[in-house]
């Protein structure tokens, strides 16, 4: 596949035309677009513009509405609530992360749930929000069912991932963990070149844990992380997010035969706010450092969430993000049509 | 081993003596032997009575201070921070979720940092505290460093047991997880029967997963639950909780050389004063139900987090708390020493 490297602003104000094409007004072309391109920037490329295209669709068959803003429900102390009215999945994250971090530098903590929403992407995008205003960013959506629960041959479960995200003058760290051991696409390419995972991804037709993609990927038998573990996390997070938001849970939400209509929690916690600021940062640095230092084995290290973002990020914004030439080449041909 | 099975009041009035004895004041002594009575109560028994000695050792040494209670440090709207000043890990848990719970019910979120505590004993317990008093309860630990980072050949990371209840009156939903796939008494017991675990539950000296108990518990190197994710997930936790409650991190609890100093975090969300109560129930309702609908691999079923709590816990009632004639025989020695 021919690639090319394009300047992030380039990429951005591309994206952005494509989407005021498709209905989007200018500013909030310009956000949604930003967030596709950072992804991309941070080398999540499994959910940046990757995923672009069927973003499109989503808005072209009508499960996105692309001039639906959010609107408030409730409100209790640090707690909102809101509905997404089926807009813009990263736009309605962005703006539900906004208002916690809003509440948190009021009163310390704040929380927003949103139902009604849909996918918003690369979920790590909410909590490098939260870090780049000195926050601490927690959040968590519901999906599809796409896996089993710990005993069950079909999938019930979403992969529902959760985000946790701590400032840090040195490097932020920011934990973005789906509650499948392995994406989906990640499986996918794995079959396509006839590779075996490199550790236990699924379930085969008989329930017995495997490594072949193919046989998991065929009933959706992905693996939850941790086992029993993962697949009771998963389900607690469905209810959280649900109950909190008043919204669909997982096995409600592919009613419609498409993802749409997903329930999300977003908390921010200001330390600023709540008087943490005299250590976080020295606590940080020397859970770190102890981290760092850790013996390990033979051609391993030890690394901590999000550690390698930065790298990728400025790498990126100097060469240029990478992409495939077929992906650029249609979307200049969308904005030029 | 010979069993007798105990009163649940017997037992607690039981070990209240013991309690007192060591030095603990009556409804002190009382509070904290109901916790331990209630792990064995509901079948955790690897958390309950199992670990008496053990804790009154602590007394004895002087790592628990049975006269501490916690003091305030701060309080910021819905956020406290306390210091445990070393008292018994259970108490000042129980108390920190109650401060939890209280805040909760005037704000409808409550969040405690607790630092320089014990450890609680039987997470769950917390978990169940909450939706007694029909709150969402959620709360996590640091610990020792017992399990490697991933890539690491040596302990760094606690497993930092996370905490997630949901009150229903069909049945609460208590998660209660350590980010070890497997605890280390479960290890110990299979490494005495010379069998192996049923998945890859560790490292041994060469950096391989295994299922054998003696190369992990060797060296320690129990596996995080879900690989990376669970280390990733595991260290997000510590920094959280000794970020908020400005206490220690692992690596700096065991500097005495005993597992003590723990930081904690307990947070409840009241459902009522958050105007969650028309649908709470509903929803929990209909995803048990389609979860429990699940198809399964033969021989297997599903359950949700504390399915078998109730049914194990009024067996527990009914016919009194197994118990080792041992155990029994040893603490009746003790209260009338």
């Amino acid at each position: 596949m021919e690639e090319l490297r394009v300047p992030f602003e380039d990429l951005v104000a591309a994206l952005t035309s494509c989407l005021i094409k498709n209905g989007f007004e200018q500013e909030r072309a310009f956000r949604s677009a930003t967030l596709f391109a950072q992804a991309d920037l941070d080398g999540v490329y499994s959910h940046g513009v990757n995923r672009f295209w069927r973003f499109i669709e989503y808005v072209e068959s009508g499960y996105v509405d692309p001039k639906a803003i959010p609107t408030k429900l409730s409100q209790i102390h640090i707690f909102e609530r809101w509905n997404g009215n089926l807009g813009a999945g990263n736009l309605n994250a962005e703006f539900a992360m906004d208002r916690a971090i809003a509440l948190s530098n009021e009163f310390g903590i704040g929380c927003v749930a949103l139902q009604n929403t849909n996918h918003w992407m690369r979920a790590g995008n909410f909590g490098w929000q939260a870090v780049a205003q000195n926050c601490i960013g927690i959040c968590f959506t519901n999906t599809k069912a796409n896996m089993p629960a710990w005993g069950g041959s079909e999938p019930k479960l979403g992969n529902n991932p959760l985000v946790i995200a701590i400032p840090r003058a040195n490097g932020p760290l920011v934990l973005d963990m789906a509650m499948s051991q392995f994406a989906y696409g990640k499986m996918t390419l794995a079959q396509e070149k006839g590779e075996m995972m490199p550790f236990e991804a699924g379930f085969d037709e008989n329930g017995n844990l495997t490594k072949n993609p193919i046989s998991i990927l065929k009933n959706e038998m992905a693996l939850p992380t941790g086992l029993w573990k993962g697949s009771g996390l998963a389900l607690m997070l469905d209810l959280l997010a649900a109950i909190l938001s008043g919204g669909q849970s997982v096995h409600e939400i592919q009613s419609g035969g498409e993802e749409s209509g997903l329930s999300q929690v977003f908390i921010a916690i200001d330390p600023n706010k709540l008087e943490l600021m005299d250590w976080m940062e020295a606590k940080a640095d020397l859970i770190l450092v102890d981290l760092k230092g850790s013996a390990t084995f033979p051609g391993k290290s030890v690394r901590y969430p999000g550690e390698q973002v930065l790298a990728i990020r400025n790498e990126n914004m100097e060469k240029g993000i990478p992409l495939s030439l077929d992906f650029w080449n249609k979307l200049k041909n969308e904005i030029n049509e």
